[in-house]
């Protein structure tokens, strides 16, 4: 038995983990496209920031940790084409030569690109100018490069979901002076914008210019006398014109699902034009699974959804691995739980937002509480501020979010709320949670309690 | 409608909060034995270290808050008789005199006092000589007057549960040389001995010196030459004599319900010599409820037992409260879930031990593990000590506890546990749960996955 994993990130490297973890007999072999396999691509802020000392810290596992597993890697190797009936997988080698690898069984995990943004300019400006996008280890060493080499005042950033924020928090600790813009509303659009607000507010508390409901047009070089290297144009939504400059510019604006090898394979695309898999990460092509960031999301509470997580893409490199080595797992599918930090806060999410909920056919209700992290008379208190999005009609928790100090135990509280909703409580249930209290770190009653009862409040007792 | 809650501790005005939310037409009157409703007994501890600077900061809620929800309070008031035939409550107000006042729904929350332990000299001494029992805010002030007055230099803890490790904690704050005396074979016995070995490290990193196996058998006044006013007298298990001095004696060695009153109308006792009570927490009495320290306690996993906490005695109040307004609610029943913070770290545990799980019928396994509360590269991470307990039989968790910094998300950590043992969860289900990530506050598996992981690998794949 012969597994191959295409894909040298979260899903293909669990994948091959997985497989030999449930059968040590199986022999694995990893394709991966660039020299950094299971290098932590959620790090790298942390490396840009300075806080992470060194790149190769970023790897979650050295590649001779994984070679000890017994699993093969083959680096700098790029999959070009599947020969489905004859179980063949056609690649470029470091050297450029092609070779053919049999395997009985292949997962693909090609992962996600950065989505370029219709922005006039950005296809003529590279990184040699300051201009960047933000994937890969190569685009880390490449902004870098900028940083050390080019030493810039200022950064525009384009996008403020999670790599945007995250990037405005560690070019801030650098020294940078920073401009966020995004185009919606409000930045952190995975939360409410009353939440958002919340983070908008620390971004410019720590001195980042934080533009929301402007659009970028056009990125070029500056003339002279303009005060630095770059100049963006923007729009807002009621039409005025916005100009900032910069030393360099940083767009990421989400990313979009790797799909050419499948594709051609024949494999069909669904949500987000994502590679369309069942529970078992199955294709549909003989012996091919696939996983992580190219692939559908099974959510639980909305069903097929395109929502790439490095979370999910473990859980679902993990499923597809150990199915591809004979077993019989399937994704227990999504809940969108992520955290941020953004500086000293953190922001966190799981289970829908109030309109995926009224798209998802509930009648929701959401409500916005606040408490304590732990008993304020205990030094150190912080108020976590929380929406709690509930069905009117069955009482049943669908969301929650949550803003506070970094100290908080934000991130654990949201997967209390997680775990909650993957075992589909409802409000009123989550009161009945033993939870544990020591007045130093929290409650007799829990802030995720007291967000519950603030939420029944609300509703009429049945 | 008048319901009356005897107790102005955690039970008894929880009740009383309950009953006034769910009708507000309701009247209630909260019988307290002494002048401090609503005070948070668990923060004690850190009033005596000067963590929290004014005993009045104690109170979850000033009288005047409670006043302003609709309650009656008649505080220094002590319930003496329930004419149970007659709904009426005899009580002796402040003034000794005695008065009846009539129900139509009786809460009983009397909670617990202090054991005293069989300890030859301990009922002749008292705070005046520096030796002190601790429940309830009279035995606060006795102890502060102790160290504010004697200035002692040496304490001698007897016990060391969740009270006598934060009294450890706080009195070393303080800058007293602690002694702690175990007669169990490790501190801290509501979790396993060997994670129980990691809060005794901890205790002696910080200079307390820890006795366990050890009896004490009399607290005496030391003769003249001796190097402090008291002499503790102690047997370890292999029958050797140790002697301690010290300036005080604090003796924490657990409680045990307080159930005179309703005993003398006629309840019964069961679990601890604790009232009997079902769900709704009625104790069979017509029209007369119980909650809190009094009861006993309904256990998910292990039925009837007796397992005073506070986080218990809010739910169980609320319950009370709310069945004695009309209500029809029952308390889901307790995990005991804990956590307790020893200087900078923090232990917890919910739901059974190994022993436990024996004694309840299961077929348990303990898998000990360790995990990082957030990605080592980030700075700032700790190691969390884990001890998994799940049944080999189903998979069920049964039991989880951790050790680690007190800003590891160690209480939040549980809570996720607790949340899925009260959801009937197997330990292998856990890998599937959708928890946050970001590598300041996580890791893409959580610790409690990987201690959930690390359990499976222990058992065969089924």
């Amino acid at each position: 038995m012969h597994i191959v994993a295409v894909g040298g990130s979260d899903a293909g490297i669990s994948a091959a983990l997985r497989a030999r973890e449930v059968d040590p007999g199986t022999e694995v072999t990893v394709v991966a496209a660039d020299a950094y396999p299971n290098f932590s691509i959620c790090g790298i802020p942390y490396y840009v920031s300075g806080e992470v000392t060194h790149w190769r810290n970023l790897a979650h596992r050295t590649s001779a940790d994984l070679e000890a597993t017994g699993m093969r890697l083959r680096l700098d190797t790029t999959a070009r084409h599947i020969d489905v009936s004859g179980h063949k997988l056609l690649v470029t080698g470091p050297d450029g030569t092609e070779e053919l690898i049999g395997y009985d069984q292949l997962v693909i995990g090609t992962g996600a690109v950065p989505v370029r943004p219709p922005i006039a300019g950005l296809s003529e400006l590279g990184p040699a100018d300051g201009v960047h996008l933000l994937h890969s280890m190569d685009d880390t060493f490449a902004i870098m490069r900028t940083l050390e080499e080019d030493n810039p005042a200022s950064a525009v950033i384009v996008g403020a979901g999670y790599i945007g924020l995250e990037m405005a928090d560690a070019l801030s600790v650098r020294g940078l002076a920073v401009t966020q813009i995004e185009q919606l509303p409000e930045v952190l659009p995975t939360v409410s914008t009353s939440l958002g607000a919340l983070v908008h507010a620390e971004l410019e508390d720590r001195g980042v210019n934080v533009l929301t409901g402007t659009a970028v047009k056009a990125i070029s070089r500056a003339g002279n006398g303009e005060p630095a290297r770059l100049r963006v144009d923007a729009v807002t939504a009621d039409g005025q014109e916005v100009t900032r400059h910069a030393s360099m510019v940083l767009v990421v604006t989400g990313v979009r699902p790797e799909t050419a090898l499948a594709a051609g394979a024949g494999a069909s695309l669904g949500a987000g034009r994502a590679i369309t898999v069942d529970r078992a990460m199955r294709t549909g092509i003989p012996d091919v699974y696939a996983a992580g960031d190219c692939v559908i999301t099974h959510h639980r509470l909305l069903g097929e959804t395109y929502l790439p997580l490095g979370t999910t893409a473990h859980k679902q490199g993990r499923v597809a691995g150990e199915n591809a080595a004979g077993g019989r797992r399937e994704f227990a599918g999504s809940l969108g739980t992520q955290v941020v930090k953004i500086f000293d806060h953190a922001a966190a999410r799981t289970g829908l937002r109030h309109h995926e909920a009224v798209q998802a056919g509930y009648t929701p209700l959401t409500v916005a509480s606040e408490a304590d992290d732990h008993k304020a008379y205990y030094p150190g208190s912080h108020r976590i501020a929380m929406r709690w999005i509930g069905d009117r009609d069955t009482g049943l928790l669908l969301g929650v979010q949550l803003f506070g100090h970094k100290h908080a135990e934000i991130a654990k509280r949201i997967d209390i709320a997680a775990t909650a909703i993957y075992n589909g409580m409802t409000i009123d249930a989550i009161s009945d949670l033993d939870l544990s209290y020591t007045p130093p770190l929290g409650s007799p009653w829990d802030a995720i309690q007291a967000g519950a009862q603030a939420w029944m409040r609300q509703v009429p007792i049945s």
